[in-house]
């Protein structure tokens, strides 16, 4: 544990990002007293969300400066990105002096697309799990996996829970949990549908039939990206 | 329940709002299929949160439609805002032609001042709940709350239950439960520390020792707000 607040973190942010993936862990990291938060993209623009919401990032790629931790989030622009050569690079480049590297939700695919998942324990949002073993990683049904210093959350919403693990990991559950208590994170979700272990089937059905263009894009995109990953020459 | 999933809402958002207030349940709200949903300030301009994220508003006060729903989310700039009259009038004036009138965390206090909540059973941050009272509310301390119809949420992630109520409520389990699945929303605290139930009573000490300065100008201006509140003249 350190023995002061004092953290360097930044979030990848990108077109189309699913925003509570980012959102969620910022305002648990954003409560550590002396952290450093930076939103990170190619420019310092705001760059809109999944569902329209525009958060203006606040460092780009020539600018950031090295990270305690770096998170990716994820959403459909993911998908997209694993194509992205100069922002592959650029994940790379910061995961590998980072003492942290992390993501929510897709955002493990963007790390496994950079080379950064091989032989890793890893998580994703649930209905994008098997695509980690396409990238050498081996998918853990879990909210939050830790495997070394990868530790990655699983869909949208664990990234509340991802932020106050790393908080107690890094600074001590006395932290996490005045956080938590700051963030009134006593959940009480109306309905038991949050996990395919509770969800009925009908709504999981659902779910999929409205993901199933985005997941077969999502799904080729991926293999290509293992198509390159011999090509990536990473010290992990 | 509406038989189609159209919807307009709106999300104020002001200088030194606590984004998750909103950012949580925009993520559920934008969600529906057809929901056009609106962030609101002066000016079309990034908006920056207490903790330094900026959001783009996408419309002014000016161009504003009317809204089937508003919501109000809290933050220590809500504490300035019970005195800016321009924005109360503005709140007051989209409650009267909307259909839901809601809050997130101390919105609830702006709500207050714009004379809306007076002999209405409200929520709010559970560190502010008794300000309720000053505004003429009758605090309810649970995460989600509903009289007639305004629609408040406890502390900045009870947003994210409150979105899930409100959606069940106007388009149904179904949508709201494929909204929680997708969103993986089966949260998992890793602490028990997100009530003042279950907090231990050190971790309340300090946290409300680090708010205790913010808390003495938000009942000044609270009480000051509630002086003003014989002058407005709103058919509630």
């Amino acid at each position: 544990m350190k023995s002061n607040t004092s953290i360097c973190i930044g979030f990848l942010v990108y077109p189309n990002f699913t925003q509570l993936d980012l959102t969620g862990p910022f305002e648990v990291f954003s409560r550590i007293p002396d952290a450093k938060v930076h939103l990170i993209w190619k420019k310092t623009e705001p760059v809109r969300s999944d569902k329209g919401m525009s958060l203006l990032a606040t460092v780009d790629y020539a600018h950031c400066p090295d990270l305690d931790l770096i998170c990716i989030p994820g959403g459909p622009g993911q998908v997209e990105l694993m194509q992205d050569h100069e922002t592959l690079a650029f994940i790379r480049d910061k995961a590998q002096r980072a003492n942290w590297v992390t993501s929510v939700c897709t955002g493990s695919l963007l790390l496994g697309a950079a080379g950064l998942l091989q032989g890793y324990r890893a998580t994703c949002h649930w209905n994008s799990m098997d695509m980690l073993a396409i990238l050498g990683a081996k998918p853990v049904a879990e909210r939050v996996v830790m495997d070394r210093n990868r530790i990655t959350g699983a869909g949208v919403t664990s990234g509340i829970d991802f932020g106050l693990y790393v908080v107690a990991m890094l600074f001590g559950e006395d932290l996490a949990q005045q956080i938590q208590l700051q963030m009134e994170y006593d959940p009480a979700p109306p309905f038991d549908a949050g996990s395919t272990k509770t969800a009925s089937i009908h709504i999981m059905d659902e779910v999929q039939h409205q993901m199933s263009s985005l997941q077969q894009r999502r799904r080729a995109m991926t293999q290509l990206a293992a198509t390159q990953l011999d090509e990536v020459d990473v010290e992990l």
